[in-house]
């Protein structure tokens, strides 16, 4: 439509942004920038072919453009249709990866994206919420069995390959990155905590003093997210099925309840929980006028909007990404279309926290194709979970020290039957 | 340019815009709807003639509306030529307001809209540090006599209006909006504490949890930024000139130092002491690299720019609202341009927050024209400010209940004369 | 009663324990030993004859002791029956000041206790609820007169000697150390608000975390309390009269209402008014079994305890400090007799909090002594209050900076007419 | 000494207070009084020779009781020579229990109750520090032998455990009650936590607003201290030897750094390790003046206070559980003479706390003597820990409800190999 000198302007200046942000976080990725770089020149992936499918923004394309760089066949893909910046898509195209997202799209169209990838037949994948993983395994049999290795981002994602290895349908070695303590104890606390909460207050310039703010799920993300609004001044209910889980968000001074009672009265409620469905008719029928739902979840469908749709007269897009379902009197606007809110309606986790989280995807790839694991759900070495954070405290100027040798128990020796009293 | 169906398309879209954000600001203003629309029906604001100076987004134009409802003939403006937002302005046109500034403006062209305004001869000022009050008395004496009456809606403007009336130069009342309970404890302390380092947060991707944040001015605003930047997580440090307020933040937790020594080790600084250059040379000199400056007072000075762009070899925009000054081997990221980050870099205060600085700017705004108060600074009275409070705490289901006699004191006769012993 | 030798040993220990606790003080009063004592240097207290009325405890003594060191004739009283410590007592008496009260008193023997303060016939008072000054006025009303000056401590006692003045009652100046920053903006702030909580866990040995906790009044010390409270986990609920303050707490995150809807799952509740019976009928009808009444007011009635016992079938002492009002099936614990649970239940005051208190009152009493103030309420000049902040804060190494020249407002010089444009 | 009647009327008095405390816990304790008194109305405790060696207050002197009541021979001993409360050991004799400790001891008496506790031959032990079992070990390897079972208190006690199984000294099962998550998710962390600041707090009448306090040790204990310092307003910093969890710290906004540059401008120390002497002659050597020392970990020389006393010209007691260390012009207190500060300086964990800690300890005795277990160290059973969470969730009226089928994963048929696609 436009003509050609148009489209090429506009095409470098695409490519100038999404190489700009890729920068940006090139200045604030110590660990990627020093340990993981470091152990990635040993040549170990020089032509082994990755998929990266994840969120598809700038840390993301860091993590791509490090890979590549220690000469890894890259393709990357993103695990939401909703979360694909198409700056970032061209910088990455710019510099001759293989990209199998566009910006902009749905569910069906981002099917297709994830069976190209598939189609490109990576060795290893670096995924997220194994989606990826699971459509190779359900659509391309023959492909599956050549998978040599996967590292896993989420909490989804994890426990769908633990139910995979339960039922001995996990022919290759799988690392949950998330279960390393460098990944939850920090992505998903701080950063899922601090971006949902900021994203939703983005999108409805609203504040969180005062506020009555229910959470589904006390995960890490929920606690997180919880921790996060109640220190902002949120009176904050907790909605969880775990006992222990739910004791603790009490022994945090956060309201617990039923998720049908605790958001009666919410202005704003986030579901939390990794699972379908959080929010479903039951909760619906209980809101109250104004309400405002956001999801920091890994499915799209934590908030069920095809039911809510049901339940509506009328939908109303009236604000960026703000979908207001109109229910007899009351209104109840749902945040970027119940796609992760902390990335679709922002920009997603803080550089200095994925380069934790990436570093133990880098390291987790670079394990996964240097050690012979047997198929199955693993755990990246506890060592290497210690560098990852010894790096980024080095990286402040923080140097710890090992214990000294008085500070041993005194009964060391006969605990260790060294010597018998 | 663009062909003329092209145009409309594009207004009305930009219309259609600016009227969704005015009405999500009305959904959340039970305040403004209730109490300030009912005290204004008494008809006594028809045909006066009130310029609104506020930052021109979407919670101003609400205001504006109000006014215009109850009559008045509202001549709108910005305060800052970086805050002004497109579809906000055509929205207010299109219901027939007159509206002085453009989105996207510079220094020079605000004068002329502020200049604008003045030539407009407004009886009465709804302003923001006192901008345009003093151009009128600076550069169109003559109005300056027949003004009426200013509500002033900062600190700085209230510092201009003392210091003129300390000087004999305020011929007509001002109310000191400012001064108002239901404003600065609020506003400026919840509504810029959480927007502003929201926006820091949002422009810089980065996070709170750990990080060295140094804030120059210790004041209402600046409490709440260092407040909520350290429930967030960061290690706070703050300059202050005022020993009782230097030692609550020390109390507060804060690390307390000469601006020159905390800025240091800061990776983000912000300023709040609503005066001019709080940060300059000294400063410059001692960040460290990847420094990120931000401001959140009145004036788009408080970081010095122009200082900082003659020390630099080289300034480079490379993100949204991101200016890197390249100093030697030291780059130092500027927000905003130096402007207020969380209007310039955000969308300004919480709605809910500014149903309560409005509702205060519009009864003091009814209050002026109501009234005859003598030339000078006064305070709006203190039932108004408890008609706010409690309406506001009304909308939400809270209902107080006045003391029971037997919590007077027993000594109460006694003290009042009434009884002798 | 006891054998000679055995009293003397024991006075001994007792004398000695008294003179420790005072060195713990003197230890931690960098403002009290530096700049009161240089002020008081100049020899104008020497004979002045000084009540100072205050709970008498270490902190109380220690100021006694400077204004003794000073040269005054000091006269010591308690302000409350429940918090003077034995200890304390003997150790001034040894030191040869006069002290009126003994410790394990009551309502009655206080009374007493004030009068002999009273027929002492002081010059100055240094007054806390302005107990004494007060007493001097109903029952010694030829001393009353002869008064010259009262430096009062609290709010509750501000307010007593506003009313006084507005009744045409107060024949000489009082200055209400309460007003001054330096006092309650920390003490009834951060020295209640932390001690109330400590004082509470200790005696009933439970957790905050998760505990609901009403808290009613929310001034400085409600604030306190409600914020300390919070931070340690607890679900805080606030009964407020007034709508301004009410809405403070409702943005602090606290949840607001009546007092007789927030007290009914309270399973601890804190009275903080500083008036009388805030808890009566209407809150004892309605609390739930096994909830835990305190005061951290002035006054020992603000829990009507008198009413409560009325109420009660029985009243057990069943742990230190601890009554047991059996209500039926409910059982009411009420901590320290309804006394300041903070001080009569605890140790006061952390004591580098009343270094600032105490030298408010220090500088206020030879501030009284030294200018010849109108009859009437005052408030301590600012620059005195700078003093304490800046020597407070010097004690720690924290020194400040003025404001730089071009740090003034560019239009000052217009602003105050020296300069027109 | 004294005669005999007034000795009995003592003795009495004695026997009252600690049945108070004990029964104050009994009000406080819905998960023992409920779940485990039910559990144990199986009979299969009847007989049974249990040693209970916990610091023996009033919370253990209530599970002692329970143990009792369900037929167990109990043996109390206290863990440590410190924290024996006198009047809590006379109301278990006074009930017929065996007590094996007396308070006031030192590490001699001490040692000699715990043989005395061996030498009475007890089937099992539930331990704390592993100090009975380990004695046992040492210096009663018969009665090693025939041990049936330990359920452990801490973190020391299992780290010693571990290393007795690593060294296959461990002939019979040891459950790691500290491993529950219902125990050190909330004692080791809210319990620890809360009561170790508020020890030091209430032995020193100090303030945290502003107070720079070091944390040595950065796991549960040190966690929950150092989160609750900071809640209070400190300035925290934190050594920490584990590289992830220091970055923890760091995210959670400590200051973190090697000891020996930590302490050197900290007014308060807290050890917090689990081992022993965190705090020697490095840390010693450049404390400042003034400086507080506590232990919040298992050993009393956790704060090396024999070297301390080495360095120190003298030492002096100057209030009640403070020692003060003089070397040279500096002067370091030591806080309850290095011992468990919460509990030698105060009255132990919250009660509500020790509910959930004693339900995992008595459900734990009641699974190893119920359940074939083999030697080695054991976890209890997760059903348990839910089973205690969710009956304290159950007596606060918070009630849970399981997922709904809906909330399924969508693809959970071909997760589970179900369904193929």
């Amino acid at each position: 439509m436009n003509p050609v000198g148009h489209n090429t302007n506009a095409h470098a200046e695409l490519v100038k942004e999404g190489i700009d942000r890729i920068n940006w976080v090139d200045r604030h990725s110590p660990v990627l920038n020093g340990l993981v770089r470091t152990a990635m020149r040993d040549g170990s992936l020089e032509g082994v072919k990755i998929a990266v499918v994840v969120h598809l923004e700038a840390k993301t394309a860091f993590l791509a453009s490090i890979l590549a760089d220690a000469g890894a066949d890259v393709i990357a893909a993103g695990s939401n249709p909703l979360t694909t910046n198409g700056s970032v898509v061209e910088a990455l195209r710019d510099r001759g990866m293989i990209v199998v997202s566009e910006p902009d799209g749905n569910h069906e169209s981002w099917e297709k994206e994830l069976l190209a990838a598939a189609d490109l037949e990576p060795e290893y994948i670096i995924d997220d919420g194994a989606e990826l993983t699971m459509r190779i395994g359900m659509h391309r049999p023959e492909i599956f069995k050549k998978l040599k290795g996967v590292s896993e981002e989420t909490t989804t994602g994890t426990a769908r390959l633990y139910a995979m290895e339960a039922a001995g349908l996990l022919p290759f070695p799988a690392l949950t990155a998330n279960d390393a303590r460098c990944k939850h104890l920090f992505d998903n606390r701080y950063g899922t905590g601090q971006t949902t909460v900021q994203a939703v207050l983005r999108l409805t310039n609203r504040k969180m003093a005062g506020a009555k703010v229910a959470i589904i799920g006390y995960g890490y993300v929920g606690r997180g997210i919880a921790e996060y609004a109640k220190k902002l001044g949120a009176q904050v209910f907790v909605a969880e099925t775990d006992p222990v889980r739910a004791l603790e968000a009490h022994f945090d001074g956060m309201f617990v309840g039923k998720s049908t009672d605790i958001v009666r009265d919410a202005s704003i409620v986030i579901t939390a929980t990794g699972g379908m469905r959080a929010l479903g008719r039951p909760e619906f029928e209980v809101l109250k006028h104004d309400a405002v739902l956001a999801n920091a979840g890994h499915h799209d469908l934590e908030v069920d909007v095809d039911t809510l749709a049901e339940m509506a007269a009328n939908v109303i897009e009236n604000r960026a990404q703000i979908s207001t379902y109109e229910l007899g009197k009351r209104a109840i606007h749902v945040l970027s279309g119940g796609a992760l809110v902390n990335i679709a309606g922002g920009s997603g986790h803080p550089v200095e926290i994925m380069d934790l989280t990436f570093a133990v995807q880098g390291l987790g790839a670079h394990h996964l194709v240097n050690t012979d694991l047997k198929p199955g759900v693993h755990v990246l070495p506890k060592h290497v979970d210690d560098q990852i954070a010894a790096a980024k405290l080095s990286s402040m100027g923080i140097h710890l020290e090992p214990p000294r040798p008085e500070q041993e128990d005194d009964f060391k020796d006969w605990l260790t039957g060294i010597q018998s009293t």
